[in-house]
């Protein structure tokens, strides 16, 4: 029975890389799958989905307008049987589309695999991520750590010197600022100004929230 | 480490006798726990948590206004050492109730355990399970049936012959309207009337979503 | 698609009152339930299988010896479709059952849900928990807590003056021992006669590892 | 709280992968980690942990007569503050090694990380799978596909021909032979001769069981 998967973290934890070798165990095992990335990501060139550890596949770009459901019914008419959808940045999706991945679960028999981010720099929910935790038949963390040793469960945006922005708009591309995932506990620290996460920030470029 | 827990399903599955079997578990090794359950909610006498299955136990009612930061720290000052928070029909809690109770966890190291439904008969998020989703450090199912075999992961409200409703408040008590756990798929052939679930709705008085 | 489910924990978590709200959840939505428990607990009775939070129902009582597979082909031919089975103390299963019980799953499609302990007295899988560790298609755990705060995942068999036990039968009916649950940091210091349990040890009847 | 970890999987599923990912995150975090890999793979040198998809990382090669407490205890004396243990093929782990393990969880609260087989290709658990199914804090399934659709659960191994090999040692090194994940289902049919995996055996050189 096919289900409609959602793998939730905060910023790198792998989620690239496990949605990278759940496309390679299908492909194993003669299997097609089909790759969806939102537009929005134009760090490894349009539909391609990188991890920063060093794997990558080409996939589909998509927009906010689009309808999944009628993409993938065209790429199964194109291509044939189509064995597992799976989508990179799943928090990008809008509500529209996360109905639609249910429709291709439900109607086509099709599981779909989501791969994405659960709260932005201030708390709260991505769309996408909100509807996935609303409808999904299984929920599953995908655990990263924090510098403070507990698990990383959310993500501060910090300034060039590990100080906590407040606030800002979700999705910002380009600047200069890093994204640090962080436990609940520190991510208040870094919010009321307690905590810097200076010196932990990635430097190779990142997706914005 | 205490930690921020969220145990949610559709209706019926059991979530107050898992929470009551907690709190048993607790007290059995002479400790010492709370137990919370909003006040909208009047089945059972104000303050009582009564599972379907015929247990009960006697909790603090609190309104969505309260502190729940606060009331506990009360609670602690008054009665000493408490080592569990339990949350009935969390679904009910407020987008600060849901912080407070991530205060308790990461400042008085006490774990709380919430258990409430996922989404309303229309499928969308509550105010408490949007929070929890976003912010609690486990998200567990507890699983339930659909009548059709398949995991029940939605709910839908139907009138006296077992057709949805489509609209209307998200909170309702008393009225003829009656609450059925279903499968996704089933969710939509319901509302868009190609499915009833007549005979299946349950006799015994709910919890209006 | 019908699955063969394991879930397991140390004494005392509350298994059977899982148990019983599963075969609850399906009763309500009239699916019919078989309950199997084996016939070496006689605590209840044989055949029932009782909650210590004061829960039960009427089981099948089975022996060492039976063929389930047969027993549920049985049970069909006389009484028509079933819809789960449900396995009580599943820690006593032997290798030949469990399966047999996978063949319930492969062959009718009927989901088993087992429940039972993991570990016994000295930190030795049973011979049916190690098969369903081994064969089952989802492994829960159900959580239960420890005097010292932590996750209690082990069991250790006390005297009077809740001092380890540290050899003797797997399986013990009667005497005066008493099991508790503990973390495995705690196993270890009661095992090196560091710690006693003395005052945990519960009071009602339990069934002997 | 520091935890023993169980990632169980069947064949080719991608445990290296995310082993060598929770080590990228550690290291990205600025914390250090120690990688332990059993002497008998010598499939791409001696203490190298490479994976499928292409990641490689280097280990410390491990055998079993080897006390893995103390090989920790001495790496933390010669190179500082260890901030996460984690062992690949630990199916390979002898029942003393894995108590070593969780006295390093229990006495130096350091996190250790364990992926590995569940069972062997006649549908037993190994060694070390068995004593980490007993005593790990967590265990997490990494999910795989069978060319059925179902999810793979068992491992087979074939002639070059697909077809099941039924006996022989559980760890061979060298020869023709091969091995394919498959759901609990397809096993019994390729093991019972109704099925051959012909075809959809992997060509790159894999570590006998």
């Amino acid at each position: 029975m096919a289900k409609l998967y959602f793998y939730y973290s905060a910023m790198n934890a792998g989620k690239t890389t496990t949605l990278l070798q759940s496309a390679h165990n299908y492909s194993e095992r003669g299997m097609r799958v089909a790759i969806f990335t939102p537009k929005l990501d134009h760090r490894a060139g349009s539909g391609t989905v990188a991890s920063r550890i060093g794997l990558q596949a080409q996939g589909v770009a998509f927009e906010r307008g689009d309808d999944l459901d009628t993409l993938i019914r065209a790429d199964i008419a194109a291509q044939g049987k189509l064995d597992c959808v799976l989508v990179d940045e799943a928090q990008f999706l809008t509500k529209a589309q996360v109905w639609q991945l249910s429709e291709v679960v439900d109607e086509l028999a099709i599981p779909v695999l989501c791969y994405g981010l659960r709260t932005d720099f201030r708390g709260e929910l991505f769309e996408g991520s909100q509807y996935l935790l609303a409808w999904a038949d299984e929920l599953t963390e995908i655990k990263t750590i924090c510098h403070t040793g507990k698990k990383a469960t959310m993500t501060v945006r910090v300034d060039e010197r590990g100080r906590a922005l407040q606030a800002g708009p979700q999705v910002e591309i380009g600047g200069n600022e890093r994204y640090v995932s962080v436990s609940r506990a520190e991510f208040k620290k870094v919010m009321r100004g307690e905590s810097t996460v200076d010196g932990l920030v990635p430097q190779q470029p990142q997706l914005p929230l």
